[in-house]
């Protein structure tokens, strides 16, 4: 079966998204170069508009929805950094926002979602699955769904981070990701692959949040419930049906770091290179520091996928690094 | 009387510190500039070398210093970022750096400056001031002394902040200078007076620490006495000799802003642009936000000199924005 996003859909995002997405700057350091003994070259996504890098795939599936459909309202369930991103992306394209958010996420959260004008749909995550929730009011409303990773066009959306990247830095030896559902990892791998085929792509989960390493590593799908990990943007339940073939095909590797590795590497990114970075963007940096993966002598991308996090939880955070 | 430094020095300071200065990042905020009604610039110094822009300015000196005396070792005083600084530029250049440092500084500080190889000489400030006690050392051991703003060398060295700014930004209408004792102010301005003439220069000092804008205003040197300012990098009793007429023939004017507003500054630079900023660094941009500094439709740069702030102590100040 031929698989749905190509290195053509991705290379076509990056024509929507020019003027739309910060074109993010790609940092060096000297000292994560010695520590690694490798030339890292960090594509810093916590700059991106939102904080993170979901609204690439969030505006390129909406403009591709409004083109197609000339759909006036739209439809989501996060309560990370999609939700804001379909809220932006929604008021640049003159669309209503329909955002599915626990009764419980954080009111900072609520907050700046609601602050792009978006209308939040709260629901209590004890009494129904926000799958389901957003299923009902599709149906009852007749708006189209864009979910958080398993979509053709949010992967592709994601892609252009990795082609942005292999632009800037195109000898490329290795490229790190962070992996949840798989969207922005097996989009940067597309990328990748067709930009400088001799790079090794290689994802990164939390060790307690493992599932897209194990459906790797078996060929089938293995899910996590609510893995306890800090990094909570890698607590999705599992790779999808679009993200899981893309991996498959296009990512060489995937490992796992633990959550002091996280920690340890989100202060080295925080009091060193000066970025605030939240724990699942620092998890690219973590295989590196820790030792997850070794690339010495080698040119090594690693993602920096967002930068949302409270002050008060990096702080206590780094209370015991 | 000529002044002791003009442009020719900032281009000649500009060639040395090539390969050896980052040549930083100037990043954009949408957010920042719905708020300020401008086109901000902010010129990225917290991710210079060793964490704020001293460097510059040290090794600028240092290398002077060393090609006109094959000067073997140096001496500084400072507790803050030009103590790594020196540190660091001793190093690259092969020679002994010994820094004169207060017992009771931050240990995470000393172990900075002693990590970058230096020779720390601690002293106990109820007893002796630093400049005392570095003039003894001086004497004995026959150092040359690199201090940390009132030296043309150090000056030309600062200004090169400004000179990488303007060639990113050509068409800057204003610039925002943080000030402690008006080297990287006095750099900068005579960086920009010469790259665009029509640019308005003005320094920023914490009200708490306004000994340079009450200098500026009345055209006499005033002081201050360790003021009580979050901002330890404007913390400086008073511009130098050096620093002073430079200050009053190319900057156009000093602003203050209170401690309330440089935290709000910090807050919103490291929670809405993702940036580790210490108080000092945020002085720039917290006159934009405070409303000190009004620029409609302007284009106006704003200098971020230093990232280098104790994580728990940020976490404290961010309590009460």
């Amino acid at each position: 079966m031929a698989l749905p996003v190509t290195y053509d859909h991705v290379a076509q995002a990056a024509q929507r998204l020019d003027g739309i997405a910060h074109r993010t700057p790609v940092l060096t350091s000297r000292t994560l170069d010695a520590r690694t003994q490798a030339a890292v070259a960090l594509k810093c996504e916590n700059f991106q508009r939102t904080g993170a890098f979901k609204i690439r795939g969030a505006y390129n599936a909406l403009t591709r929805l409004v083109a197609d459909t000339e759909a006036t309202d739209v439809l989501t369930y996060s309560s990370g950094n999609h939700a804001q991103a379909v809220a932006l992306a929604a008021r640049e394209l003159g669309v209503a926002a329909h955002i599915i958010m626990p009764e419980n996420a954080p009111t900072v959260k609520l907050d700046a979602t609601a602050g792009y004008g978006a209308d939040i749909i709260t629901y209590d995550p004890e009494a129904t699955t926000r799958e389901a929730l957003a299923d009902d009011v599709a149906t009852t409303h007749g708006w189209p769904i864009i979910p958080p990773y398993d979509h053709p066009d949010v992967v592709a959306g994601q892609g252009t981070v990795g082609d942005e990247l292999l632009t800037d830095v195109p000898e490329l030896d290795m490229l790190l990701v962070c992996c949840g559902g798989g969207g922005l990892l097996s989009g940067c791998a597309i990328a990748a692959k067709e930009r400088a085929p001799g790079c090794t792509v290689i994802g990164v989960e939390p060790a307690r949040a493992d599932d897209a390493t194990r459906s790797f590593h078996t060929g089938r799908l293995h899910t996590v419930h609510n893995p306890d990990t800090i990094a909570d943007g890698a607590r999705t339940p599992s790779l999808g049906e679009v993200t899981f073939p893309l991996v498959q095909a296009h990512v060489d590797d995937m490992v796992t770091v633990s959550e002091a590795a996280i920690k340890r590497a989100m202060y080295f990114l925080w009091t060193r290179m000066k970025l605030v970075v939240e724990p699942t963007g620092a998890l690219a940096t973590a295989a590196l520091l820790s030792g997850a993966v070794g690339a010495p002598g080698q040119t090594v991308g690693a993602i920096i996928s967002g930068g949302n996090v409270d002050m008060a939880r990096a702080a206590a955070l780094f209370e015991d690094v």
